[in-house]
């Protein structure tokens, strides 16, 4: 497998562009344009790939590179385990971009680049890319009588944000689309303010002029849940980058909002700690929009829901006041948690400009075991097998057990065959990755030993590989973090997150397999264990309406017969909103509703999104 | 020290009398009187105390001994780490009392014993035990314009739980007041619903008629929240008490609001789990005001708060609608998380009737360490070795530490005058209590002596001793869990429980001490250094308006400046409703009146608690 070969290659497009992101936040400039780029391959020592292409906007970027067929949707970033080692080389006018930290120019926090004016309005999307449909022409949905951006309101937004009031209509074209291609909407202004202040009268503008405001992050959602649907202002937390504090012995940090959570990473790692969250989409992915969604990720089963860790938020609420709660304090029982209304639920009852989180130690010690299960027999051959080596696993690791992830056998054979990573255990219907993570390197690995010697000994087991090295724990993790990519490249691909009762966490995919026969390409499944969490997965030719009826809502009404969630983690946004009563009650959806009422009575905060449309 | 000798007996009044308690269970029988009882002294070898006696009600006992003077408020009851091992010898006619498993009569869970005619209505307090002033006498509060309940309402009740409506005066005095004796109100009912159904009709029928009404759990709370203030109906969860599902994969635990923690305990032990939540009154805390509360405890350093390990609630509102959401799913992110507005309400909102709840695996090793810290200079004198010590604690100890408790030298004193407790390190300024959990006895044993070998070398230790055996783990516990008895034997105890950063945790107690002088007989601080929450508690003769004035609103002043919490744990109840404001802005408290107006809008629940009263 040469370094060059196209499945080989590692593109990070929404990872590791720190400061190519922080251009994009330079006050006054909005960077557009077509960079050509030297972008490396994974692993590192690869020689680069010339004649890659990055687009860089405000929110987003964007790979194009001609190992990419163009509208190749699904681009790869659940990737960043590997971003710290990567980075970018940067051809550009002299002056004009600064990769790295030695780059003159860099300003931290936010750089003042002069921009290249040759560069700006040059061709954004590569010749041929299929356009995303509107929103408003793909789905069912219907304006809400806001009233319309005027030049009054512009003026009165650049008043308050000089130089941030962006109506470039290229910027405009790559904020108001998701980076799954799935939703565009057709805004025609983006604001960037820096402080809670700007925030506060942005927002008391627009409630008093009845103008609608879909606040952005860093636009990684998975459920259309950060661009607007029509034409509401965008509000993006871009700009407010700053970390407030860190302290050292109890691991609470304060930041603003749109910090990015693997540079919150790297700041509290070199302070003996590590953010109790990650996810894929760590690059880009802000702070301020993992705790609106109440993002769950990768160190879920070992820290826990973001409803524990997060201490305090600051909050602008639709009228514009600020909801000050910022507090450091790890017990506080006065009065009601009103940070909690805002966590998940996914800027709809308020902005989140603040937040104050508990970070946990940083481990000494990480362990992976990738292990290929025996086929077994009952019910779904193979998935009794993992259940148990889940117990067993809970039962010797304790207290340094960090993950417990499984894919089926279809997954890897759909990593080895579109990305050419081979997989060290062959021929079980079932693998799982086990992470530890603790303080002792020795103890660790004698408690991974003495589980590993249970499963071996019990029979669950085919074969399996241990790494304790860097490297090596990255190119295992890699077999269970790039399925995502490797689904993309197999076609269109209908994906569901689900929450199921452990037992039959898998049972469906055998199920949809019997019940779509030739029509789905591949039915895969795959996902958190340990935390019940069922990434389901069909792939086919292209899109169709009658493999789409096959599934939904024979899908939902599964789970829900199940007592099972809909959106386990990402969500309900705009595409699922509408599939809320399979998993909550009419009495909840009714409070939820009145909730919204009291926070947000004129429906201005990112409307059309998490709660259904009324009948 | 003999163990007959008063500070060393242990008696046990709010624990281990589980087959005490289900009498007051009995369905239509309400148990009373004054029942002679032998009660052992602990350590559990010691020959029993003959002549004490222990008071019986459906929701307090009350321990009445020759070995306590009448009035003796603070009854020892944070001491449930020994009630396992205790059991009560029950002296009474035959056939009406059975105590112990092996009893015949016993039914679980609700036990239907004859009562003994000849001894209801007889005396249940001791002779000049001083009554407790009334709350409407004692405070400056006003009775809303609820209703009053009439003949009519207690026949619809008696109709809705027929011989569960307890309208027996002597019932009804043991559950009109707090274990602290320090509130006390008028109710003229009591209610004991068996299923959510039932406590839907009630609050039915309480939000047409407008009655106010007052949840009750164990009524352990340290705040007044669970008595009544005036006439409210109280409504007491003691017969929803069955445990509904437990799953020995996840480890979740689905039971109804009235199990008792500790039975809860007992029960996901035997299946290889432990409760999240650990606290001294878990011998009669229910879980369903554990989570209204949103009770901290031991184990919060560790497991974290309700919020993060509670999956899901039954409520029922105001109104009486039922808001299912019994969820057994680590992850669900459809919609708002409405359970997050119950915990920690007090009732307020709602009542909750049931409870989903994340139990975790069962430690194989738990090692306690108690430690001396050196003097040190600056500030106050060794406060900086004991944030020192926490910090190698985390270090060495990671994941495997589970306590970091910490006590100033008068509570030792205070401890070893009161109780007689000897402690096993002396000449300190500050002790701490490290417990470390884990799952390999030989792993965590090696940790905690590199941190120890560490501390010491460091030169911040002058002494210390590490139990494993569990007698001596309990009894280096007692040093820690016993303090509220002993401050309670030393006078009048005016109690704070704060909230404040790291650094400055210790330091107003020096300042007050400074500040108070002579007035005082002991400033003490001790408390969850791990979790940053200071229990500070001062010591008088007897009450005295003067020492409450230089006391507040100094302390909470203090508490304000420096951002910290006014109520770290015990929430705000009846008396604490109006410190709230030194730790919530003004926009914080509307909205949460807003809440309260929204969900309650009548104002039946709880009234008077939590939130202040207007001005």
């Amino acid at each position: 497998m040469g370094p060059t070969s196209p499945q080989d290659l590692y593109l990070p497009p929404r990872t590791a562009l720190g400061p190519l992101l922080s251009l994009g936040t330079s006050p006054g400039t909005p960077p557009l344009g077509l960079l050509p780029l030297l972008v490396p391959t994974s692993p590192p020592e690869a020689p680069p790939c010339p004649g890659s292409h990055v687009r860089v906007s405000p929110c987003a970027v964007e790979l194009q590179s001609p190992l990419f067929a163009p509208g190749d949707a699904m681009l790869p970033w659940r990737v960043s385990r590997w971003a710290m080692q990567l980075s970018l080389q940067v051809a550009c006018p002299p002056g004009a971009l600064v990769a790295g930290k030695s780059g003159a120019g860099a300003r931290s926090p936010s750089m003042l680049v002069p921009w290249p004016p040759s560069l700006r309005g040059s061709s954004s999307l590569p010749t041929g890319a299929p356009e995303v449909a509107l929103t408003a022409e793909r789905y069912p949905v219907q304006r809400l009588p806001f009233s319309e951006v005027t030049e009054e309101d512009l003026a009165a937004f650049e008043h308050m944000l000089p130089g941030r009031v962006i109506t470039d209509p290229e910027v405009l074209a790559a904020v108001n689309v998701d980076w799954l291609r799935s939703v565009r909407g057709c805004s025609r202004v983006l604001l960037r303010p820096r402080t809670t202040e700007e925030v506060s009268r942005i927002l008391r503008h627009c409630h008093q002029r009845n103008l609608a405001v879909s606040p952005q992050g860093g636009n990684t959602g998975m459920v259309g849940g950060s661009v607007p649907v029509f034409d509401e202002i965008i509000l993006s937390t871009a700009l407010m980058n700053r970390i407030l504090s860190f302290h050292d012995v109890s691991g609470t940090l304060v930041c603003q909002a749109g910090c990015v959570l693997e540079q919150l990473g790297r700041h509290v790692e070199e302070r003996g700690f590590i953010m109790p969250l990650d996810l894929g989409a760590k690059g880009s992915c802000h702070i301020g929009g993992n705790v609106a969604t109440n993002a769950g990720g990768l160190r879920f089963l070992r820290y826990g829901s973001l409803r524990g860790t997060v201490l305090g938020l600051e909050v602008v609420l639709a009228d514009g006041s600020v909801l000050s709660g910022l507090s450091s304090l790890r017990k506080d029982n006065t009065g009601y948690d009103l940070k909690q209304l805002f966590i998940g639920s996914e800027g709809t009852l308020g902005v989140v400009t603040a937040v104050s989180i508990a970070c946990v130690p940083r481990p000494q010690a990480v362990n992976v075991a990738f292990l290929g299960l025996m086929p077994g027999h009952a019910g779904c051959p193979g998935f009794q097998e993992v259940l148990q080596t889940f117990r067993f696993c809970k039962a010797q690791l304790g207290e340094i057990l960090s993950a417990f992830e499984f894919l089926d056998a279809e997954c890897m054979q759909l990593v080895g065959r579109h990305l050419g990573l081979s997989c060290p255990v062959r021929g079980s219907p079932f693998y799982v990755l086990v992470e530890t993570a603790g303080s002792s390197v020795a103890h660790d690995s004698e408690k991974l030993t003495a589980f590993l010697e249970q499963a071996l000994s019990s029979g669950l087991l085919t074969d399996g590989t241990v790494a304790t090295e860097q490297r090596r724990v990255q190119a295992l993790w890699a077999l269970r973090e790039r399925i995502t990519e490797a689904l993309s490249r197999d076609g269109y691909v209908y994906k569901y997150d689900l929450s199921l009762p452990l037992e039959q966490l898998y049972h469906l995919v055998p199920d949809l397999r019997a019940r779509l026969g030739p029509r789905a390409r591949h039915v895969v499944g795959y996902g958190h264990l340990g935390d019940g969490n069922l990434h389901l997965n069909v792939t086919a030719e292209a899109y169709s309406a009658e493999l789409c009826a096959a599934l939904e809502p024979y899908v939902y009404e599964w789970t829900a017969a199940r007592r099972g969630s809909v959106s386990a983690e990402h969500g309900l946004g705009f595409r699922k909103k509408d599939v809320i009563g399979y998993s909550k009650p009419p009495a909840a959806l009714e409070l939820m509703r009145q909730l919204k009422g009291l926070l947000d009575p004129k429906g201005i905060l990112n409307p059309y999104k998490t709660l259904p449309t009324r009948a």
